[in-house]
């Protein structure tokens, strides 16, 4: 995903496209990528790798806007995968009870 | 940000041009508004808040990201402030220390 080829359009066309089809699975809870991605993330926060506060339609909006970020950064891996690692961090279970108590300290 | 009023579309056209603008910026280090949120980011990193693995360019894309994400989860205020966690909680700089510590037991 952070290291592709830039000459090969294939990967952008894809998540293109999976914007579109992540687009209709968030608003229609009946799409097969919204169950799907629903029993996924069901085990990751029962296993406490991922944050309890976000459902499958904030998942699939989130890795939607990551998409679009990856395109604003273009092909610069660094900054690729930095922008990933933001993501991707934020949705770690430690993540969110470390942000928690700093908006409760506020 | 987050609970904007539903038959407001001032925030959400800002949102639109802010991406458009950011765009540039992230791709024009001369754009005044890249200065600006270099100076800001600059100061959070060195106070410990922000983490030190990204840099201008990357927050812009990550906020332009969002503000798409944002969109995609819709009116729903719950949904909009979990995507908006997200990636502010991705943004400190205990979520990549963190996550850099996981990375490497791996």
């Amino acid at each position: 995903m952070v290291g592709e080829n830039p000459t090969d359009k294939r990967f952008s066309d894809t998540l293109a496209r999976a914007g579109q089809d992540a687009e209709a699975a968030a608003t229609r809870p009946d799409h097969p990528l919204h169950a799907a991605l629903g029993r996924l993330l069901d085990r990751a926060q029962r296993s406490g790798q991922v944050r309890p506060d976000v459902d499958t339609a904030v998942v699939i909006a989130v890795m939607v806007g990551t998409a679009y970020a990856l395109r604003q950064v273009g092909h610069h891996v660094g900054g690729r995968t930095s922008a990933l690692a933001v993501v991707v961090d934020g949705l770690r279970r430690s993540a969110s009870a470390r942000g928690r108590r700093r908006r409760e300290w506020r």
